[in-house]
């Protein structure tokens, strides 16, 4: 019988992740969704991504035209910005504080998502330490994120964000780190403030600076030197 | 003696937070700052602001210009970026990803930090839960955040950046909601990816259209319809 303090369990969480599975599967809390698929989210639910990987889109309904009183909605003005992937193996969440909203979308083909309630992870508390943890090192490098994003040289603010992106889910390529999914030049100019005009003139500059270099599938490489390691603590 | 399993400890933070200053004091980690003073820190060490608050920022050292090969450093690059604001009862962290910085400065006069390693909350188990949901609160804002930065028009990011700030520490005023501490518009603007003077002009406009106005000091107020509120999980 499992029992909440059992060593063994906190020393091989992949134990915990596998009976997660079974138990997710079990109760219908699992499945697994096309490409750009919206994941359907309640506010208060923790989703796990268990292949594939998630992207987090945010959309502002503020506009601060003269013809709203304050910050009411304007469906013309609604952008939708890029703001991270999920990958296997981490959390995500999905809150609402109108005017912003946030959603999820599978980024790539059979990305699998198992859910459940706070309190169904009561039964695995290694594992509960381990999603809070997780979701600790997200914030950390939103942080990171953001201060990129303050730079106002839009060149600076691309390339801030492509070494983030590869630095954490970059596999090691001839050229040196590689993103292993695509990503639009729209996409990227959402999450950078700027356009996909401009994000693809700064790009072909970046190349010709061999800062970085786009492979086959347009999946985007960074040189071995431009991509740091955070430090976990 | 402490029980780690102690139902009253769990229904009463208050308890807790009192121990936890005390150690605090008692183990001389504990220390006020004044206002602007920078909080010297170390990663993997967790802080919480007793009293006072703490201004985040971060410091993104990429330059794309050409005469650097990929994603070097370049001092008279260097721009500072306001990440937002960590209030009384908050814990926060700093990591280090090089090219990327994060500082804590104190914001107020009297601002008063605890310190510890990850390892001493051990013994106060639940209020390790309270800090890693804090964190996960955090997290969950900054993505707000993010979503409003993808916005294309400087004047959207700004008020929605401003919506998020006074949702989370703005206090009831005449006018509606007030922010409790002054912000320059030069940190303004390097949290939107803005110059100070387009802050200036911007916040001209936003007061013309009775959406934002300033109180004494300099504080920001948001109108009451303008300040929606997160709901809590």
């Amino acid at each position: 019988m499992y029992s909440p303090s059992d060593p063994l369990e906190a020393s091989r969480p992949f134990v915990t992740w596998q009976r997660i599975l079974d138990w997710g599967q079990e109760h219908y809390r699992y499945r697994t969704f096309s490409k750009d698929e919206r994941i359907p989210t309640r506010p208060g639910l923790l989703y796990l991504v268990e292949r594939g990987a998630i992207r987090l889109v945010g959309t502002s309904q503020v506009s601060a035209s003269p013809n709203f009183s304050g910050a009411q909605c304007s469906h013309q003005n609604m952008e939708e910005a890029f703001l991270g992937f999920i990958g296997a193996g981490q959390p995500f969440e999905i809150v609402a504080l109108s005017p912003f909203t946030l959603q999820a979308y599978s980024h790539v083909e059979q990305t699998a998502v198992v859910w459940m309630y706070w309190d169904d992870l009561d039964n695995w508390p290694h594992f509960r330490r381990e999603i809070l943890d997780a979701f600790r090192l997200q914030h950390q490098r939103k942080l990171l994120w953001l201060s990129t994003l303050g730079q106002r040289r839009t060149i600076d603010r691309l390339l801030g964000f492509l070494i983030l992106l590869v630095e954490e889910f970059g596999e090691p390529c001839e050229q040196g780190y590689c993103l292993p999914f695509p990503l639009t030049h729209a996409q990227i100019g959402s999450a950078i403030g700027s356009t996909r005009v401009t994000v693809t003139r700064l790009i072909g500059k970046l190349r010709q600076r061999g800062i970085i270099n786009t492979q086959k599938d347009n999946l985007i490489c960074l040189s071995g030197d431009s991509v740091p390691k955070i430090t976990p603590n």
